[in-house]
């Protein structure tokens, strides 16, 4: 599956990072900027955000796909947000380059199909009940209509344990690599939900055949308007990426070459 | 909440019956009659159906819709029906009395916002991996809009045990009437995907305060396109009525009386 | 089963009641006044007591089983109380009518297999994470040491929901029934782990088939050593059981007739 | 923590494999010179078995720690083997290397603190249905007695997952190596039940942090008294090695020599 030129499920390793939600402009640019330096391929964050609550913070909307669009233009990371109902894909559509499903939204068959009639690459993510063979015919339903560029994302699922927010489900990665030829990347800042874990998590989702990560990352987590406690910071994700690579090495994986900054390839071209 | 002329949460108990889908008028006609017959007041039948697979039966749709509505006229029972997505509202809305919002669809906002801006009354299914206080929240979305006619509905939980299809969770059921004012209904055919517990947790779910039930009756299981092991006969419908009253009578609910034919209704303004 | 008398999974219902832990003899026999007053049969009462931590509250050991035994001489209740190894049978079971395996110890073979060789009726918890069919299998331990007389507890299982301790599994009550001929009592308090959802959850495990139940009571909760949460009042016991009674009568079981003060007897055998 | 000579917990990786039961001498001598040459650095083997069901094989018992003491003098490799409760600890212990605590007997507190009065090195699984918290307060059972030398065993959980056997739970282990000083190793043969799951899962452990595995190996997993779908052949766990050594690499550990064969030991020593 291509995405912005980046290959996701082949030999190469991919890395998704960004923060959970678009809150601004400054946030989002120092977030995209950091994370292309530390060796990320692309760029994710929230514009339309799925709340359990009404009431919560449900995302700077048009706004915020605005903002992915100039983050993309300054960094030449491709953009990977999230599509909330089919009347918003011809907003949301055109500035994703690869339109995330969420969670909660895995058996919304008529998401689903939408997105499969759109075309554009699909991140599919594992409902956090779901089970994994639920995730592959939801991916069928995307495939069905048209659209074969789909990436699974297991992100954790919910068990009695209440130390961490979800069970991150390994189990499901090497699973799915062994029965479908979909490519498969981890979350997990929602698979453990707390900081701390997340390095350990990231590295052992990359040996369990994982074809890339989703990370949470913000410039200052303790102000993150959501998911601040699951976010790393800027400086963590840099430390992180070395071992990923290794790890990846280890597991025959290379490291996919960090974009271009559109800036440079601009300038060459003037040349 | 009233539905089609009957007060759902109130001092007496309701019970919603009929097959999982409408599969053609007279698996639906037969069905509405024996449910009438044995003393349900809504009858229940899927025309929009929601599966795990895109490759499973999806329901007869409009034509089931039309199935829905002859067998209203021929019984004088409201509708219980299902609605998948907003742009369906328009279709489905005008049939049903009260507009189902699936189980997979709990977390659906835009779904839930649509049928809290139509303004029929709503039955909330909780998700099969949600939080009683999540399916609280999704009410919320509905109740939001301007829509107070909410009734919930708890039709299990998943879980490690596979001896059910799902756990039926009542502590729910009592959390919610202490929780909230909104009357709360409970759908032991897929709280335990067999028939041969039906009956026992249906008594369970009036002792620990539901309002009513969601009950899954097919002329025929053997035969049904969907559910049919979870699916009661006419026959085990008419013996469990009578059990259900006694207990309702015990914990202190009576029986709503079940709606005239529309035929008699209509002889004897007439005469 | 018999036990001290008391017939449990024959037509009548019996009521199990008393503190989680026996703390001293003032607080259980003024329990144990209390509950044979509402109309229980048999006292519950926790003198050596599994403990998650090694650091928590053990039990009083074998002055709380002194304790249990001077309150079945003064209210002629029998006594039901847990073993936790083989090596403390020869101080538990004298004392014990009914032998508790506790939920941890589900998959203890050797204490199964003892308190099979020793004879003595036995209530097997089931395991918090134990699916049914090896519930069943645990009770095979008993069972195949010559030992028939076992009595089924289900006590709620652990799943992702956090309102309630654990999740009260009526299906298992209602499947039990319909697989085994041992009699399944029910205990609310450990199943909902809030004093709150105790009643309707008492009143829906008898309407689901339960041959009884198993209620933590306590003249003080707000002082209890353990449990304080979840135990009724001695009020609250006594207002639940006519409701009990009435859904008993509901579903076609009647209310065992309550044990006579022993000091009566001694009286009237006097005469 | 040592075992027989093999540091469990420092900055090498340490390897447990062998058959799930003993189950004669040619079986487990083949599996034990077959690890032995393929890395491992201790045999596991069970004499002892638990099983849900009275009626399943219950392991070869004193017979089976002969034959475990025979591969070790042929091998070098130190025991690790399951003891179920108090009694067997005279007959067990003198044989056990490294006494395995299964994951049914992780809330036995009177076998914890016996093994922690024992005082040789304990290897503690996690309940199937426990928390993470709930299995550190088991080992200070252990360790309240004095016995510092715990070792923990993440072996997977039980969810609503039922493609896989158990849900491996790495995010225990992470969270584990940060919350206590004890060494975690890890069981993917239970944590997944499936074959071709065992090799991606087990990279993923030491990924993850964890200090060690314990894998179940067979001669010919097809004929297994127990656990054959889950065991790797010989052949398996030598091409895994290289792969666990190149992750253990790549986070920072190293793999610990594989212990001398005791004839060249006592060959060198003649001459």
């Amino acid at each position: 599956v291509g995405v912005a030129g980046v290959p996701v499920g082949g030999p190469d390793l991919v890395l998704i990072a960004g923060p959970c939600a678009v809150e601004n402009e400054e946030q989002t640019l120092r977030a995209a900027h950091a994370v292309r330096a530390a060796g990320a391929h692309l760029l994710r964050g929230g514009a339309f955000k799925p709340r359990s609550s009404p009431y919560s913070f449900r995302g700077l909307r048009k706004d915020g796909l605005a903002i992915l669009a100039r983050a993309r233009e300054a960094t030449g990371l491709g953009v990977v947000t999230e599509v909330l109902t089919p009347e918003d894909l011809p907003v949301v559509g055109p500035i994703a380059d690869l339109l995330q499903i969420g969670s909660r939204n895995m058996h919304n068959a008529s998401l689903l199909e939408a997105v499969g009639r759109y075309g554009r690459p699909v991140l599919l993510k594992r409902g956090y009940g779901a089970t994994v063979r639920e995730w592959l015919l939801a991916a069928e339903y995307v495939l069905a209509q048209g659209n074969p560029h789909v990436v699974l994302c297991e992100r954790g699922i919910r068990t009695f344990e209440t130390a961490t927010r979800n069970t991150l489900d390994l189990n499901a990665v090497a699973w799915a690599r062994r029965h479908t030829h979909l490519p498969v990347v981890v979350d997990p800042s929602h698979g453990t939900g707390r900081r701390d874990l997340v390095s350990p998590l990231s590295l052992a989702a990359i040996a369990a055949g994982g074809d890339g990560l989703l990370l949470e990352v913000h410039p200052d987590p303790h102000d993150a308007l959501c998911d601040g406690d699951q976010s790393l910071t800027c400086e963590q994700l840099t430390s992180l990426v070395p071992g990923l690579r290794r790890v990846g090495e280890a597991v025959g994986r290379s490291w996919f070459p960090v974009p271009l900054y559109p800036r440079w390839v601009a300038e060459a071209a003037a040349r």
